[in-house]
């Protein structure tokens, strides 16, 4: 017996496959054997810290599918480091009532065949409980002498193969264990908001506070958002900081990039004075555990020119000839404000050593989630150190990678063990493009990598939002916190904010990189209403709150996307449909996979708009779609059973 | 940085991919690093047998691709087994190149960079051979005092970037070892023809013989096939043997399935005295190997009723409750002749063992090669030892394996180590099935499946040769031919034998399973002129003689195919256009990728067709061709350079 192909497997099972606790997690194989016997299977799972090995540990059912494929699902209890096997073994009873109802319609002689399964049906009886095994023998006494049809009618009865099918028969075939790594279910399902905490309370000239971001989370959390995303919080050096809009001269007052870390004052481990004290920062980490929200840091492992180190560990940074360290560039930007850590200077321990301890001091005073930046302009070794040493130490904490890179660095973050990657998300605008996107990242990489699908950031203001007005803002909106279970927002998208430095630029105009951007209340909530409609939905709705079961239906126009996501038991069922073009109304006919849905063919059923309350009805699989974008971005159905 | 995604890959690196001597066999994998430094990589190929390690291995190149990918060719020169592994690195000065570059145009001051430009030369220098380094101190010498600008040019000159390009800079990244399996050039490559003996010089009353069929393979290898497969050729067992068309009872003289192996004159080592002797056996090798063919055995694990075993090793048989030994079976079909092997009885390894001497005692008959009747239902495991011993002692041995069952099992015996498989060719059909199914096998599975299309066997007359007369059978040939680098008719084919037992039905009526089915020469050659003309191609043209360099190139006709094949250093490209309608002339632009066969956009090229030698001139991508069957099959076209 062979099982083969698994998922879900990383590098051929060499490195973990990625889990929340209380996902209902895929898994299938291939698995046969010569012949064409019946065949059963399970899954093991082996939960994090069992001793008791295998035998102790949980089961999980398979199914057969087509192709030899076998699916089931496992749903690992708590965090940490686990792993499952699956087994499969001969239904030998089963087999032999195929084999035997074949053989009969060739017309050979019954009764060798029935002895066979008396001979079978006698191996099993001291493994069947004593009451079932002594009224199969009565069973089988009173049929004594009646010949070989009743005989076999009793054989080949459907409850007495239902009954011996649930034996494990031996020998149990078994695969090698696979390792799974499980995280708390805030990995997979969230809406992120991101701000810069120095913009809240700020008149434009002073910055805000710790405490005036507190203030903004009973809002934040009405809006259904689960994490607030700080960008960094600490002092913020002074040599060669930017002024607005990237100047290459600050004025006074001017607050430069807060990813231009440390001063005099500190390093990754203080708070930026001008913002409020430790006691501030826990004060903020309180109220937003009041709300039900946390909150997530920013980890730039990059450091001012007037950051500790540089004075502390000159050996930490790379230097010219001249004795002269080079500043972060990326050409043809330069950034005269941050130095690059040297990642492989010669006292590399006591660097990576040092970069753990800022993610363990902040762990420590309850930090649970880090947006990791630009995590692919360090070496891979590094990550896999770290990530490993956090997941004996801190196993609750969740890294978001922020690497818009390449393709094979993007994955080989993921596979090394972030937990969230930000994605291409923002520059997949077409149909096509999303399509065969969010299937890559539904199926082929899902074993590892788990999208974030931020709308915008403060360095991406995408062309399609500069010009698709208001329509844009709510289709990109519907579409991320839709098609991906985490999401993100970052501040300004709720209030439409577009205007870009310059033309063909996906820079914001007045960055809030490089100065406070306060945004007083004008009364106006712009798409926040849409915001708390999605994010309540996404709540609800558990077939939202995971990326991996999601099916893309036929709509008819280009401009219409129409997908269903669905839980493992078909208990909850979302269907969308968006509008891609943000300024003209279509219609399509819209053509569903009713089976995908669990409906029957030409069923009529009815659908409740989670945007709009309204109800639908509907009738086998094609159906007519109008979505006008100066009325709604789109339908997000509940399918009602 | 990070070696990836490594290709040819088995199950994770866990068991050996395929190669042949003297293939270039395509290797790529995902090659990055953090920042964008410029890289450089190569493959080392460490031969079979070769003690001195890898500092001693062969090297090859890697260039990069497109996504991070970087592609090359080993080319494996000797049998057995053998592995390789890349290793990349920086190109430390190439890098420091492309930055400079980059940052001179932001403005910066360009002495820091010269300074350090000259501290990585510095570095090289000792690395150098002598007079090199001598001429580039004398060269920088003259420049002293010239200023940055001549030392920059210096540096930043193209010749100075190649010479240190040749350098391999430390650390050196390398990949973990891949296995692969190398076996001699016809486990790829090979026209066969399969006769049953017993056929040859038989009046349909009479056996032929072992003599009679080497009196046919000067004719066959005129005809330039290379493997002349023997249906088998062992005693064939008397008790239930079937008879003509397969009828339950044989008539006095009707020979039996020669499949239903072994008498009372002997089993699977024995050569059937009705067609001649051992010594006869070693006359049809000699003859063989003087007209540059092979002969391949049938390997079918399998047992008259009288074959020796039964008597000798009862235990090796199954029995049912009342002693008898069930007759093997394929629901419907019953094989009363026939009982089948218990590789899984208690004396499994005295029963392993004797089907290993099987093929051990014909290896040293000189057979290299066995066509393996059936391997799907035997277990994996008995495959996996057979496969491992024949590596060790008979390292030449090619086994192509009788699967045509479910996708998963054929994939795991090919990954178990058969040199080849039969396929599902006879039964794609439609241009959207031939080329889905010919892509997987150029490419999702070519690591460990060597394909074997066959256009026809004793088993398969598809209803597309029942129904599509001469055509049907011409367009067949020049498919299976063009498509795989090994493929195989069956005797009759060439001759366009097509009636079948019964409508609906794949056997052949008057099937030469069960019955001698002499061919008297009646003057009409059939299709052999066909036959010889494209084994002539295939000799002559390398592109033929590997399946993995297969391009689809758009035709816009639906019957129309046209595809590629090409040398990975484009030495040969063959491009063949086939009317997959056996009746009707079509006429179709065909539309080419020509970068795909390494032509200019737009430019004017030769093209010689090989089945009747016409020339033709074609300009740029979009073609006109028109293909009549009751003329050709289509172009099989030599790109003319």
């Amino acid at each position: 017996m062979v099982i083969g192909e698994i998922r879900p497997s990383v590098d051929g099972g060499r490195r973990p496959a990625k889990a929340v606790v209380g996902e209902a997690v895929p898994v299938r194989a291939r698995i046969f054997a010569d012949g064409r016997p019946r065949l059963r299977a399970r899954g093991r799972l082996l939960p994090a810290g069992h001793s008791d090995g295998w035998p102790a540990a949980l089961t999980f059912p398979l199914g057969p599918a087509v192709d030899d494929w076998w699916d089931g699902h496992l749903v690992p209890d708590r965090v940490g480091s686990c792993k499952f096997r699956l087994e499969a073994w001969e239904d030998r009873f089963g087999t032999w009532c195929d084999d035997v109802g074949r053989r009969l319609a060739t017309g050979v002689d019954p009764a060798p065949e029935v002895d066979e399964g008396w001979a079978l049906l006698r191996q099993t009886l001291r493994r069947l409980p004593g009451e079932t095994a002594r009224s199969l023998v009565r069973a089988a006494t009173e049929l004594a002498g009646s010949g070989v049809e009743r005989e076999l009618a009793f054989l080949l009865d459907e409850k007495l193969q239902s009954l011996l099918a649930t034996l494990v028969w031996r020998p149990l075939a078994t695969s090698p264990p696979r390792p799974l790594w499980v995280e708390r279910p805030r990995a997979l399902f969230g809406s992120w908001y991101e701000l810069f905490s120095r913009s809240q309370g700020s008149d434009g000239f002073q910055p805000g506070s710790l405490s005036a971001t507190a203030d903004r989370l009973p809002h934040l959390a009405a809006l259904g958002f689960d994490v607030l995303y700080l960008t960094p919080i600490h002092p913020v050096g002074v040599t060669g900081r930017r002024g607005r809009n990237n100047a290459p001269l600050a004025l006074p007052g001017d607050p430069g990039s807060p990813w231009a870390i440390g001063s005099e004052l500190g390093g990754h481990t203080e708070v930026d004075p001008e913002l409020g004290t430790m006691e501030d920062f826990r004060g903020l980490m309180a109220r937003a555990k009041e709300v039900g929200m946390e909150v997530a840091l920013d980890y730039a492992l990059q450091c001012s020119r007037d950051h500790p180190w540089v004075k502390e560990h000159p050996d930490w940074f790379r230097r010219r000839p001249d004795g002269t360290i080079r500043p972060a560039e990326n050409p043809p930007k330069r950034y005269d404000d941050i130095y690059p850590l040297d990642f492989s200077c010669r006292d590399w321990r006591g660097l990576w050593d040092a970069c753990y301890e800022i993610l363990d001091h902040w762990a420590r005073q309850g930090v649970r989630v880090f947006r990791v930046d630009n995590p692919h302009t360090k070496p891979v070794p590094f990550w896999e150190y770290l990530v490993d040493r956090l997941r004996l130490e801190h196993p609750e904490v969740i890294l978001l990678a922020e690497a818009f890179t390449a393709p094979a660095m993007m994955r080989e973050l993921a596979r090394v063990g972030f937990s969230q990657s930000y994605t291409y998300f923002t520059w997949r605008q077409t149909k096509d493009d999303l399509v065969a996107y969010a299937r890559e990242l539904a199926d082929e990489t899902a074993d590892f990598l788990r999208p974030n699908f931020f709308v915008n950031t403060p360095d991406i203001l995408t062309a399609q939002l500069q010009e698709g007005g208001e329509g844009a803002f709510r289709s990109r909106l519907l579409l991320a916190s839709t098609l991906s279970s985490s999401y993100g927002v970052y501040s300004g998208f709720e209030h439409l904010e577009r205007k870009a430095l310059r033309p063909g630029s996906e820079e914001y105009l007045d960055s809030e990189k490089y100065q406070y951007r306060p945004r007083p209340d004008h009364g106006d909530p712009g798409i926040e209403g849409l915001i708390a409609t999605v994010n309540a939905a996404r709540r609800a709705h558990p077939a939202l709150q995971q990326f991996r079961r999601l099916f893309f239906h036929w709509a008819d126009h280009p401009d219409l996307l129409c997908y269903s996501k669905t839980t493992p038991g078909l208990e909850d069922r979302v269907l969308v449909v968006v509008n891609l073009d943000p300024w003209r109304a279509h219609e399509s006919m819209v053509h569903l996979d009713l089976a995908e849905l669990g409906l029957g063919p030409d069923s009529s059923f009815a659908l409740r708009d989670l945007l709009d309350g309204a109800e639908y009805r509907w009738q086998g699989a094609h159906n007519f779609v109008r979505l006008d974008p100066a009325r709604a971005p789109g339908h997000l159905f509940a399918v009602v059973p």
